[in-house]
């Protein structure tokens, strides 16, 4: 398995476009709308938020990946048609604008959304685009795909791998979108991946579950569960290797591929976080079970006070064992480790629950540096969990108090 | 029952005072030790924190209130004396402090701390400020006592009411400090309540529970629950009124005035939140339980991005029901109506789960009053419950960034 170029376009046959429409009408510059089609029908699977209040188009999208069949993504930033009036009448329009540009039935596209809530999309920018957009398909098309779905993103998330199945190489690429509104519930954010695998839809939903829990249900950035978070893995078998159908050594091989792209698109949309500073991963060890590190693990990522103590690279540790606390789980604080670390080096600054002399500029040192990691140690059991976050910046305050206008 | 003057002292015989002893050393102006005294024995209830990590005064309090009985109260500010080296010990030697300066039994004395978790705490300077601190002792001193617990607070929080049970008049009144680390989870600050009210020590914890739940439970400034929170009532009986010690009308009526007077105190903890420029209530009515009505309503509140929307004046209400939807709890987002209200006006913002169009000049002047009403309306039933909390902003960026240097 190697990481290689192309992003949602690395897998054999698939073309991807995006284009300014009109949908964020305020941005002429920021292209809004994303194209992504197969030469050919593609196993397909999706996992969607589990927030009660879901957008339209994942409505939609669930109705027509009922078959496991899908063969088009269309997908639109700026605005979110969620709580929005005609929602799923819109996504629908959405769907119908590849139907007439490309002959894809309506079955077979995927359609996704994300932005503002509770206002009516402009759908007929989108229609005016298509031509153009059409146009645009390229084989080495997924940065016009990845920046057409951002909206608050500051970078754009693409990655690719490759691995050999039967002697043949397969491809799996992705690209996403995700810096506010995100919490670990299902997919939390828009991500898009495709692969010349062939595997059979069964195998594909299950193997994107596996791997949504573990990656991308493993990062938060501000503890709000969107509306409309999607992950869609779409799979067209040009690779040809033999059809995975059943838990073999090439499901593993290929899940463990997945695994490793969605964990780096994860850990790209954490360390994007609305205006972050930090990456912060913080790995819980030696607990006696998965579950439990990956609630304490999660409940320090999200924990506000945490967040802010890293933005201010600031070893206030009493944070850290306030959040573990609170997590709803139960350990004993006397034997719970804390280290910080980061490239400049690490620091222990808890043993035992209590804390220890260390020196505060060196500390200070460590924090600085962009990417920090702060690991616990339970030394109860033998398990452990990594789950990511980001620090809370004045920059999120801003973002967030006037995102609207 | 009328609200009254005189914070924890406004009920008969209780004095109190508070000092800078050092504990705070680098701010001489701030106090940070508070005494509160009893002229008798006082029937006497607390609740802690539910966080596993819990401070050593905690335990030791715990130990103390055993017998239900307790006659003072020290606490300080500065210093949490959580995951701190000697923190039991440390707890026992300020108790008896107050058992050499006074003569009551360490047994009968309450502690507790607020403050940084992790450092040692500097008793010798408490010890040396004592004579002066019994000295500071007033019938009138519940400002000195309120200040001295305040840590970012930036307003001293007191209150206090009277009632008539028997014909006798009965004063209940409290001081509280909690301005960030708050979440909803048992008493989620620090709290001392006096009252002259006779009680059974039974029937005060009982009435304490049953208010708490109801009053500091649904107040969030940051979703974090500290190690250090307690509440605690001492009740001396001076008001001769006939001892309550069961269920009874004089039982109905000293909770009611409990409940009156926690909820006062939590909405100041609330609105006076880390950096806080709103007090947000929101209630949510309609509901088929309480319970229901008041996890969606903490959520809400509890929501980062509502929170910043708020700081933002901004009429964001896409975030109100996206964060009603990952409350937890089920119910049906096409019945959902939503209105944001304060002294300036009110105003519809969405109906049966649509956006509504609104004027957003008035929503924009509505917000930008210093408290805000969201109501929401899940028409299923005809509960309801409402919980506070404030905006997030800059300011509490700043303070959270770097808060222990």
């Amino acid at each position: 398995m190697k990481y290689i170029e192309g992003g949602i376009c690395a897998a054999k046959g698939f073309k991807a476009s995006g284009l300014h429409c009109g949908v964020k009408s305020r941005k002429p510059d920021k292209k809004d709308v994303a194209l992504i089609i197969s030469d050919c029908d593609c196993a397909a699977a999706a996992v969607y938020t589990k927030n009660v209040v879901k957008a339209a188009p994942l409505h939609v999208t669930k109705a027509h990946l009922a078959d496991g069949i899908a063969r088009a993504v269309i997908a639109n930033s700026g605005n979110a048609n969620a709580c929005a009036p005609y929602g799923e009448e819109n996504a629908e329009k959405m769907c119908s604008f590849v139907t007439a540009a490309l002959g894809i039935p309506c079955e077979n596209v995927i359609v996704a959304s994300t932005g503002v809530i509770g206002q009516t999309i402009n759908t007929s920018v989108i229609e005016s685009g298509m031509s153009e957009l059409v146009s645009l398909l390229d084989y080495n098309g997924s940065h016009m795909a990845a920046d057409a779905i951002m909206t608050t993103d500051t970078v754009r998330k693409e990655c690719a791998l490759e691995l050999e199945l039967d002697g043949k190489t397969v491809h799996i690429g992705g690209i996403s979108k995700g810096s506010g509104m995100i919490h670990p519930n299902m997919g939390t954010m828009l991500c898009f991946i495709t692969t010349d695998a062939a595997i059979s839809s069964e195998m594909l939903k299950k193997a994107l579950l596996d791997t949504a829990n573990v990656t991308f249900n493993r990062i938060s950035v501000d503890g709000d569960t969107s509306t409309n978070d999607m992950c869609v893995i779409m799979a067209n078998g040009l690779a040809e290797n033999a059809e995975i159908t059943e838990h073999n050594e090439n499901y593993a091989a290929f899940t463990v591929a997945l695994k490793e792209l969605c964990q780096t698109l994860a850990k790209k949309m954490a360390a994007d976080g609305e205006g972050a500073k930090h990456l912060i991963t913080c790995t819980v060890s030696g607990a006696d079970s998965v579950e439990k590190a990956e609630t304490i693990a999660k409940s320090v990522i999200s924990s506000t006070l945490t967040k802010a103590a890293i933005f201010g690279c600031d070893a206030n540790w009493g944070r850290v064992l306030c959040a573990m606390g609170y997590s709803g789980v139960e350990f004993d604080p006397e034997t719970v480790d804390v280290t910080f670390k980061s490239v400049a080096g690490e620091i222990q600054v808890c043993h035992s629950g209590r804390g220890l002399d260390f020196d505060e500029d060196i500390a200070k040192k460590i924090l600085t540096e962009p990417e920090i990691e702060i690991l616990i140690s339970l030394r109860e059991g033998c398990e452990k969990c990594t789950c990511w976050g980001c620090d809370i910046t004045y920059d999120y305050i801003r973002i967030n108090g006037d995102y609207r206008t």
